[in-house]
Order: structure tokens, then sequence, then C-alpha cells
């Protein structure tokens, strides 16, 4: 598939570890749509994954940078338009991590340390990767930037520990810096709220089978996969969305806005 | 429980039907905390239900109105105001039917008579008694009306059927006449969105036991009871809440900004 | 610009009255992007407009229907998947009127017949074309069905009047019959909640040109235009946006989650 | 105005600096509704401020502590049990700050050291508030525990800076922890998202004086003042909210479902 949505256009992708992961989909779809771009994550991830097979399949280059150095994104930032040739015109921000959940801490036995820590690599890096493009103006006029989210930034889901706290920070970080992104630079800023998504990242969280599978019966059309994702990411990157910006965008077969389904009702009551 | 809150304040009750009724709770609740007001319904209502019984207990005077006649809300302010013997400080608009769903029209199968039947009787009614009170200048400054909704508004229960379209009118009629209503005459307007609740009128929807029972353990505090729908409301039509106006207001125990619970994970994980 | 995304896609699209109309621009760019489509309107709307001037330049055909009618409907159904050869991919529904606000009734003052007539109309109507579309098994899987709608829905703008509660249970309709469309079909329902634009049938709304330049200055990126809301409805309609569904989806230069802007701030303080 | 409405409990409130503080009108209001109390600063805003002077007023004792540290809290929550006799009913943290904003550094060109600690003073600070209360099992059933917040953690104010981020954050841990705290131990949490407000902390921010003024006209019922928001926070205390948890409650006049008000569009028109 391949409508040339993005030709001529650069950009900068965060956090493809492997082929599971949603970044990874999404520099496959982009490189299919005619965009050329660098892929970038932070050195122990680099060295974890098999970024650099994605590299070759998509004719780019790596930049390691640590999303929580200044000094890394401003080299990745400079790198990026000299490799390029020209200012950038799509970014994503696929980056989450709490040493909480990899610990095995619960919500409410927090070590602040490491929630602080969470918080700097999940949500305030996107604050940092926007900063940065935005004092070096290395963004192209109807850029669009976009970071991966989830719904536990607007409800309950008990597992999901501090990661719920760092997504609503991102989501704001994405209005607030969206705004003065989209009036100085005409650059658009949104979040993807994706469906619960079997990369290897996700697969740490505690009970996530079983929450996939509860999700899959509460929403209409199912979880969204990967693919879904990368797909709906490029319809954010193109041209056909300019004036979309500021905005939490919902990718998970209508969850979101489900209540309770039929499915879910009849698997409740069975139990009973 | 008595704390002198509505102490000297008016209102008018709609749609206490029986013990049950949420509006027949508030009714008991306002009388013990000083307020005195007239009850109405519809003159079926009034015939199917024990409204007279409820007078006798809250020393109140019984108007019977059709809310969807403006006739009839226009009778009910006037004698309301003479009754009472002035302007009004507070009122509650408990009103919803819908007869597609009792008459198991299901909802890709509407009759669309019923349809905009329902929506006169659920929704429109609303705007209906704010008009005949803003007309009438019947309200006192710094009163307080509140109308039950319920979060089917926001998201969809599939048994919940049109009263869902209706309710996210009743709660749109809610700001846009709550808007002139503060600005005009310092009252305030709010939706309260309640548990599901084994009242009369509820208790005609398919499956409302599971579903009761599925949002008891959705919450982390339980579904919210009739009685604790009355003190909320309470709350409301008192002085200590004049600046909290247009809101939709959850009254759930939480579920509102539920994703998934435990409890319901683990029905739901033991069922696979 | 045409990128084939409608490739092969059968479609139908209400609404489109004269060059100004969304749902005309859409039509165009439908046309560019592949897809093939039967035009509608009521009879009134291809009288006073142009959509034969449309039709000519995207090769449809026009079938007269009144969005309430149920009969109408399923004609224009039956007739749609004969003139293209197949079950239909996308939907545009772009209908809405208000005779209280085209006869000057403030909101304050609603004439209740026009009050009906207009929920009929603009929102009911949408009901009753994804009933007709349901039961006549009529739609693709993955097919995508779109309302315009307006943020009235959500937040007060004195002027819509009306409308603003129309636009609620346009909404909510999307949801609710979403829900069953979904899980049913495979079929995705959305709204999109569009900047205020110079349509035809918007200009007739009070003051509606110092609105569009209010909401111009209070927008990052400034009001999405005809074209704009064009380009994202195709995106919508695409395989690119599978999963996107029960969805109401701002195209409006990031209006919907600014508090004020520093534009709107400054007009404001140097006039105190 | 008294309706012995916490006749009984027992509370800590945090962030009472100076009689312009909302936490220094809740104390009182809270003292003339029956409830004792332990107050709370961090020692430097006990030196900067008056709370000794509340103290007396109000018969409460005054600790200190750091909010960011786990070991003030410790003491803090103990000390409070032996001081008043018994576990906790409510608690009020109002609690914000931005060394950013204190020091001009814009939102595009944050110093992320103090935006960290910003973070860690305005909004995990709640987390570990809570944390400390839990782990003492220090609650009693049914009590009820505020934050205050901002709607910069829902929409765009420029000149909110980091500040929106770390409401965002706030109302998020008021969710995830609400959750547990009310499934365990039977415990209310939610925020109050208040009208801007002229306290000492608050008239720091850049342009605040317009703001507040702008709020005034946008809102139907006007800004809400720190007495409303003591008023309304004592019936979040109360007996009579016991089912409403893990929400953000607006108490601002209406502002946050205003698209826009008459009175706004005057200014703005007038100005062209």
């Amino acid at each position: 598939m391949s409508y040339n949505l993005l030709k001529g256009k650069r950009g900068i992708i965060f956090g493809a570890l492997d082929e599971n992961s949603i970044a990874w989909k999404t520099a496959i779809r982009a490189h299919e749509e005619g965009g050329a771009f660098v892929l970038t994550n932070a050195p122990v991830s680099i060295r974890m994954g098999q970024i650099d097979q994605l590299a070759k399949i998509t004719g780019s280059e790596v930049i390691p940078a640590d999303a929580t150095s200044e000094d890394d994104l401003k080299n990745l930032v400079e790198k990026s338009m000299e490799i390029l040739g020209g200012k950038i015109d799509f970014v994503l921000h696929s980056i989450g991590m709490s040493i909480n959940v990899r610990k095995g801490k619960h919500y409410t036995d927090q070590n602040y340390a490491w929630t602080q820590k969470g918080t700097d690599v999940s949500a305030i890096s996107f604050h940092k990767v926007m900063q940065t493009l935005y004092k070096s103006d290395a963004m192209n006029e109807w850029g669009s930037i976009v970071a991966l989210s989830y719904m536990a930034a607007q409800r309950v889901f008990p597992d999901y520990n501090d990661m719920a706290d760092n997504k609503a920070y991102l989501e704001s970080v994405a209005r607030s810096f969206g705004y003065f992104f989209g009036r100085d630079k005409k650059v658009r800023v949104n979040t993807i709220s994706q469906s619960p998504t079997a990369t290897t990242a996700g697969s740490g969280v505690k009970g996530f089978d079983g929450f996939i599978a509860y999700a899959e019966k509460m929403s209409p059309l199912g979880n969204a996969s990967a693919i879904d994702c990368a797909n709906y990411t490029i319809t954010l990157f193109s041209d056909l969305t300019k004036r979309v910006t500021l905005q939490n965008l919902y990718n998970d077969g209508g969850f979101s806005n489900m209540g309770v389904s039929d499915a879910v009702m009849e698997a409740f009551i069975d139990k009973q």
C-alpha cells in the first residue's frame, strides 16, 4: 500500500526497538509513502533491539540520542537536517519507561526517584524534543509532530502504574507546546491514544494479555494494531490534516467511548 | 441527618413516582433540610404512583403537569409561587421516558414517531421548564436548577437505546440555557450523571440487574444510591455551590473515570 | 493534489448546496482521490443551489432525498448501489437547519414545533440515514460514515441557538449507532467538529463574521477552511484510519483546546 | 454561615499562606462547620506568611512539612492523628510552585532542573501525601481528599507555563490514587478546578489581572472567589457527597463550558 503521502518530506522517528514496535511499523510505512527520515533511540535500546536492520530496510541513518539529554537532542536535530538536506516535516515520539513498573513497585508504594526518572524519560522528553526543534527553528511550516499516548491519561487502568500520570503530562505538553509551535511556526502537535498493543515494551505490564483480550471485546472494531497506528500516524504527517492540532486522537476501535459492550457484559454475567 | 441547608428556600420537584424514585428521596431530604416545595408529575404518573403519600410526609402540594405542555408548565410555575409565597430557589427535573425502550424496539430499528416523543418528554421538556421559569422571571438570584442524567450521554451502553441521545440533548440544554440563566438571572444550571439506580422507571431496561452488578464492580466506591443522589442534589441547591454552573457532575462511585477495575478484570479473566 | 486514497470506493454525499459548501469541496476531493459517488440533497436545496454543476464536474448522479423521510432514504440507498454497482464505502452527512435561527427566535423563546423540526432535520436524520444503510446491509466492511458537527455541542456559543443541542444529539447518535455498525458490519462512524466556516448556510447566523475573526485569533493555526475539512474527511474515508470510530474529531486549528490565546487577550486588554 | 457539616471530623489543610489563600478561607470555613484540623505548610512559606494567626483563629496547631519530603509527611500524619485524637476525615492539598514562572523562563525555553523541581512540589507531592496517608492507614472510611487544580490542565493558557503540565499530572494522580484509596479504604479523591483567583501565589503570573477580567466576562456567573472555593470544598468534605470520586470539578462560574460569551465577543468586536 502506498499513496505517496509523504513524498518529499523529511522526518525523525524516535523509539523503534524491534519489529513489534509501533515506531518500527511507522518507519516502514513512512518509507513506503515516500518519506525520508532519521531513526533514533537511546544507546541502550539500540543495543537491545534491531534498529540497524530497520535502517537498512528504509535506507535511513541511525543517530543515537538519550531523549532526556538536551545535548544529545541538539546533536540529533542538527545532524538530521544535514543528512536529510533540510528542515524537518514530521516527528514521531514513541518513548516510555517506568522503573516502578519494571521493578514491580505498586502505585501506592512508589520509589519517587524512579517516579521522577520515569517522568523525565516518558513525558518531559517530549518537551525537550520540541524545545530543541523550536529553538533550532528546525521544523518546516505545516510540519507535524506526533507522540504516542494511552487512555490511562484519562481513565484508571490499575496496572498501568505511574505511566498513567506520565501520559497525562505528555498530553498536556502536546497542548501547551503545540500552541507556541502552531502560533510561531505553523506546526501541528498531536498525540495518538492507541489501543493496548503487544509490543516488546508493553509486554512487561502485569496481566497484559488478559487486558488486551478485554479491550478487544470492549471495542466495536476490535483493538487497533501497531500497523493501524502507523497508518493513522501517516495521515497526521500528511498534508491532509493541516489544521488538526492540540488534539489527543483515539485509535482504539472505539474503546474510549464505550461504557460497556454486549460482549463484555456477556462474559461478566456468565461468570456471576 | 439535617443541616438546614435549604432553610427558607422554595422549590419545584418533578418526577417523584414512588419511594424508589430519586426525586422522591430528594423531596424527603429537601424537606429535612428545611426547604418548602411543590411536587409535580404527569397526570398518568400521579395515578400510577404514590405522590400523595410523599406530599403528606413533606407537607407539600401536588400540581399535575405534563412537562411537554407549555400551558401546564406556566400554570405550575404560577401556582407554585402562589403556594410557596415567592420566587423559586431550586428545581429538580427528573423526567425520562423512551417508547422505543418500552416497546422493545432496538436502537437500529427505531420507530421515529416514538423517538421524537421520547425526545420531547425526556430532553426538550427540560428546555420548556427553564423557558417557562425564565420568561415568568420566577427564579430567585442564586437559585439552582438540576436535571438528572446518565453517562450514556458520553459513552455507549447498548441497552440504553435512544435515551442515550436524549440525555446528550438534555445535558446540552443545561449548558445552553444555563448560560442565559446565569448571565441574566444569576441562576445555576447543572446535570447530575448518576450511577444506574434501581428505580421503578429504570427497572424496565433489559438486563438492568446485570448491569448494576457490573457498575458496582467497576466503581471503586460502588454505585451511588438514590439517597446518595438526593444528598448530592441538596449540596447543589445549597448556598455552598454558588459558582458551579453548566456542569455535568458524576455521582457514580468513580465509574466515569475508570478504564477497568481489578474486580471486573478478575471476573473477565476467570471466564476466559 | 491526488493520492488515489479512494480508488475503487463508492459513496453517498449529502448536503452539497453550492461551491461554498463543505460537502461540495468534499465531493470534489473525493472525485480527485478516485472515489465514485452519488450526490443528494433535499428537493428545495437542489432548486436553490447548483448541485447539477457539481454532478457534471465529478461525473456523479443526483438523487433527491428528504433526509427526514425513511422512504426517500430507502430509495436513495437502493438507487445508489444500482448506479455505483455495489455496496457503499463512504457516506458524508452534512445537513443542518434551525427554523428558530432563521426566524430570529431567541434560544430562551423557542417555538417548539420549530425546535422539533430542527432536531428531525439536523440530528435524527443522521440516525435515519444510518438505520436505512444498516437495515439494507448497504455498507461494505471497513466502510466509513462521517457527519459534520460543531463545538457548540460541548461549549456555549450564544448565537448558535438550538443547533447546539441538535449537534449534541447528532454526536451521540454517531456513538450509539457507531457501536452497532462497528460490531455488526465493521463500519466506522465519526463526526468532524469543524471551525466556523463561511458557507452559505453558516452565513445566516447573527454576528457570524465577528465570530469567525474571533475563532481565527483564538486558534494557533487559524480556522480550518472548507477545503481543510474536505481533506480531513478524505483521510477518514481512506483505508488508513480503519480503527478510528465513535470519535468526535476537531478540525479547528486548535481552538477546542485553547483557554485563551495571546492574540485574543491582547484585543481584550487593549479594549479595557 | 454554619451548618455543622464537618462536626466531629478531623482534617489536615496544606498551603495556607495568608488571608488571600484559598486554603486559609477553607480553614476558616472548616472551623465554622465544626471541623478540627492541623495546618501545615513548607517552613519557608510559614516564615513568609501568617499561618500562626490562622492557627489562633481556628484553634489549630501548625506542623511544618516540606510536601516533597516523605519523612516530613510521615511525621505530619502521625502528629496530626495524635493531636486530633484519631484518624483523618478530610485533607486539602493546595500547593503549587513553578520556578520557571518565578524566574521568567518562557515555556519554550525551560530550565529542566526547575521543571522537575516544580513537578515534584506541585504534582508529585500530592502522590506523596496520599501514599503517606494510605500506608499509615490514616484515613477514616468515607474520608475525603481534595486538591486544587486549574483548567490549564485541559486547555492552553499561554502564561500558565509548566504549571499547566503539573496540574495535568496532579489531576491524573487524583484518579490513579483515588482508585486504590476508594477500593481499599472507601476514601474519595477529587480535584477542584477553580477560577483564576487573586491569591498572593497567583499574583506572580504575568498579565494576571487582565486574565482575571477576561475570565470574569467569559463566565456567566462571574469568577468563583476564594470563599466560593472554600464553600465548595466543604461540600466535598461533608457526608453529602460520599460517592463523588475521581472527579475534576469546575468551580468557575461556568467558564469551562463556554465557547465565547456575548460580553467577550462585544469587547473583541469593538476593538476590530
